[in-house]
Parts: C-alpha cells; sequence; structure tokens
C-alpha cells in the first residue's frame, strides 16, 4: 500500500476520533473512540469490499427486524461472538481461587420457588434424577451461611420452562446454604440444547459451519452480603460439546463429574427412585469479595 | 490486571476465533475471525461494563426498528462513524493524481434527466445559480471524451428531490464529457444540511456533542470504458462546516473555490439571470484506470 493511501485511512480514523472530543460524558467519549479505532483497523485489515459492507447493513437490519418483545437477536449475535462471555470474564476479575462466572443467559426468571435442603427443583421436568450437594465459602475458606443459591435448568428435551407455553414452574428454585455453609438439592442431569437458529445469527452459524448447541450445564445464582455475585454454570464431564459451546461460556474450573449411580444404589437422604438410574455431582462455590 | 485474569480473556478470543476455522467460505472466515479480534480488543481496552454492553444492545436494537423500507438507520450509523467513508477510502485506492472518492450517500436517483453543455440540472430546485465547469482525463493526462458525468444535490433548503414528497425531478441530470473532454452546466450553489437526526443515530450525535450537518456539496459520479468508477463530491472553500462533516466525507483536494459574481456580471453562455448574483466553479477530474 502507498504512503498516500495509508496517510489516507489514518487522516480519516484521526477525524472521527476528533469529532468526539468534545463529548460532555468522558466515558461516552472514551468508548465512542475506541469502538472508532477498533472498527476502522477491522475494515482496513481485511480491506472490506463495498458488497461486503452492504452485506453487513443487511445482515444487522435483518437481526434488528428479527428482534422483538419475545425475541432478542443483537444478543445472540453478541453471544455467538463472545462478547457476551467477554463482559463477562471484563466485569468478573480473576481473584485468588474465586468461582468463575460465565454468561446469565435469557432463561432466568424472577421469583423462583423456594425449596429445602434436600428438596426437588425439578418439579415435574423430565430427566434423570441428580443430586447436587457443595459448600459456599469465600476466598479466605470461611463457611457462608445463609447464602441466596438459585439454580435454573433446561429438561431432557432441551427446554426451559418458559419455553412451554404454558404458565408452570419446572426445573427451577432457590435455597439458603446452612450454617455450615453448605447446601444440596435434587434437580435433573442436564443436557445440550441449542440456541435458537431460525433467525440472522443462526444462518451466520449455518455459513461459518459452527453448531447452535449449547453443553449441558446448569445455572447458578449464588449471592451473600458484603461477597461478589457469582452467576455462573457447571457443565459435565465428558459431554462433547465442552469445546464447541456456541456461546463460548465453558470454563475448565466450571466442569464437573456427574457421577452415574447404578440403578438401585440407595440415595443420599434415602428418596426412593423406583430403582431408576441417579447421578451426583459436587459443587463447591468461592465467592469473592464485593468489587 | 493479574496474569491470570489476561490468560482468561486472551483464551476467550482464541476459543472464539478458532470456532470459526472450519467455516468453508475462506474469506467468511478471515472476515469473522478478524471482527472477533478487534471486537474483544474493544471491550478489553475499554473494560465495558455489564451496563453498558446493555445499553449497546438497546441502542442496536432501536436502530434496528429505526430502520424501514424508507429509512436506513444502520447506513446512517456507519455514516456517523466514518465507516461508510473508510470502505470508500479503501476501495478507491490513491493513484497517481486521480481524483478522490467519497461517500455515494443515500439520495442518488437511477435515470436522471440529461441535458446538454450549458444546460440546467436545477430544474426549478430553488438556489443561486452556479457555473460548473472543467474537463475529464484519465492519468496520463490524456481528455476522456464521451464519459457519463451524473450530478445530483439539495435545494436551497437543503432538500434533494425525493425529500420532496411528489414526484418531480430536480437539482440531477447527467451529460458526457466532449470531444476534448470538456464539460459545462449550469446547477445551483450547494447549502448545508442535516442527514435524518430524529432516531437512534441522531441521539448519539446529540450525546456527543456533534452535529447532524453536512458540508455543502454537489455530488458527481464519472464512468468511463476502460476507467474506475468515480464517486465523489465536490466542496465550498470557506464552509465552516468543512472540519466537522457529519459522515466524513471532505477530502481537501475536493474543497473548491465557488467565485461569486456580482450581479450583472454577463454569464459565460450569455444566458440572462436578470440582474441576479450567480457563482462559478471549476472541477477537473482525473479518473484512474480500472480495477
Ligand atoms: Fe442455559
Ligand atoms: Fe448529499
Amino acid at each position: 500500500m502507498s504512503t498516500e493511501q495509508d496517510d489516507r485511512e489514518q487522516q480519516l480514523v484521526d477525524r472521527v476520533v476528533a469529532s468526539f472530543e468534545a463529548a460532555p460524558d468522558p466515558r461516552l467519549k472514551e468508548v465512542m473512540q475506541a469502538l472508532t479505532r477498533h472498527l476502522h483497523a477491522f475494515v482496513r485489515e481485511v480491506r472490506l469490499t463495498e458488497s461486503e459492507w452492504q452485506q453487513a447493513i443487511g445482515f444487522l437490519t435483518a437481526t434488528g427486524h428479527a428482534t422483538d418483545q419475545r425475541r432478542q437477536e443483537f444478543i445472540l449475535l453478541s453471544d455467538v461472538l463472545g462478547i457476551s462471555m467477554q463482559t463477562v470474564t471484563v466485569n468478573n476479575q480473576a481473584y485468588a481461587d474465586a468461582t468463575e462466572a460465565t454468561v446469565f443467559g435469557p432463561f432466568f426468571v424472577d421469583g423462583s420457588p423456594r425449596i429445602e435442603h434436600g428438596g426437588d427443583i425439578s418439579f415435574g421436568a423430565s430427566g434423570r434424577p441428580c443430586w447436587v450437594e457443595g459448600s459456599v465459602t469465600d476466598t479466605a475458606g470461611e463457611p457462608v451461611a445463609g447464602a441466596r443459591i438459585e439454580v435454573w435448568e433446561a429438561d431432557e428435551d432441551g427446554f426451559y420452562d418458559v419455553q412451554y407455553g404454558d404458565d408452570r414452574t419446572a426445573a427451577r428454585g432457590h435455597l439458603f446454604s446452612d450454617d455450615a455453609g453448605h447446601y444440596r438439592f435434587w434437580a435433573i442431569e442436564p443436557t445440550p440444547y441449542p440456541i435458537p437458529h431460525d433467525g440472522p445469527v443462526g444462518e451466520l452459524l449455518n455459513a461459518t459451519g459452527r453448531s447452535p448447541m449449547r453443553a449441558s450445564h446448569l445455572h447458578f445464582m449464588v449471592e451473600a452480603p458484603s461477597l461478589r455475585t457469582l452467576v455462573t454454570h457447571i457443565f459435565v464431564r465428558g459431554d462433547t460439546l465442552l469445546d464447541r459451546d456456541s456461546v463460548f461460556g465453558v470454563r475448565d474450573s466450571l466442569v464437573k463429574d456427574f457421577q452415574t449411580q447404578p440403578p438401585g444404589t440407595p440415595t443420599p437422604d434415602g428418596r426412593d427412585l423406583a430403582g431408576g438410574a441417579w447421578s451426583r455431582v459436587r459443587f463447591d462455590i468461592v465467592l469473592a469479595p464485593a468489587p
């Protein structure tokens, strides 16, 4: 590329950056100037053609038109580009051995049923029963009593209750850690499901040879006073989707051993599963100090 | 930032980049991988907060919903971030003394009226009459005969004919360079106008202290066999908006002297302007070889 060409491109970047110089909000100025620099660097690096620019405008337009009260295609786009997960990562700094965060996802619902220790969050959702237990501590190793532990997951067909089309609540609930910081409950073993892929983002995944499937996971949100709220998942060791989760939510430290118990194995709390198979998993949660 | 934190962020970028590795179209793979790297670099550099991410999703959603058959808010967004102009710049490489390109804009209409040399493209649009003349040559200085010269502009109130709300054609037309490569026609002196600013992009401009105004300009598109099609504008020297054109279309080489003629000055072609003021401008066009 000629020096003249390079100068023209750089001067343009400089002019756009300068146009934000008088923005009254210093943070907005910083964000828009950085966005300008990175977007222009992208266009210059790939030598974006005019027809590719048209395609990009068309894609964003279709994404906008696919978005309504019930469907958020821009969040899906952010998810499959790993931008949602990068935002989570940036806002949950590594701190000692604090449990890692991952994406919140679209299926959380406020006001889930409270269960007692050893209770069952499935509320009739289909799936293999799974005993989940663990502890909540701070990064000094001190037990955290009374932490609010919220859990939610898809059923064995890959659907959350909010996708059933009726008003049922299933496969979600909350409980509080006991005085020793321990918790235990029945759930169902997580199974994979696809993100919505009948829109522009699904077309992008298809065109790039990517799968819409999410690795099997159980959602957690854990809150306690003076500690950083943790939004995370646990994943199933051995799941073949672990290295190609469509939204990049997997962190190695969040992959857990779900131990399948042979049919008839006695359950931890004496629950009668009529001779059926069940599994168990342990998840010890470590909360960072509040920022 | 801790090494652990930096590793987590970089590993995530690497995983998203790797997810596109199997894309069957090598160009799509290259574009998506580069987009991933630049967007993640932006999020990491500004340490985007979760509420800012929410605002960005909301802004894109509003931009999508503002876009319909008649209004393209994503193109406006691209324009005010200088991305449209950067795409033009990348695709019209500097070549010898070839005239610089600038943005196409949304107001071109196919099938404009043909005029003869010395004809008037205003077709009744209001504004001070302006005599436009010049030559078309290639980069070897050879005259280009028969080049198709398309011109269009806003009237003195800042409106294009397509904004009038009726079917009138005004302030647009085309002609062909003569055997010596020369051209000349009557137009109107360009005046400033705002880009549409009653939507999300207008809110962004407002929040960042930027004006929606475009510097005064006259659009040109020049086509000739074996030569690169030139889409450009000429701007008015002395216009106070030159250094803050809302879409960054101004290049120094495109700023021309519009010379105001005192009322009563004889016109080049003897046209009778009833003693009114008029102006004149010269624009010599140099076309690069076709790519
Ligand atoms: Fe989920
Ligand atoms: Fe224009």
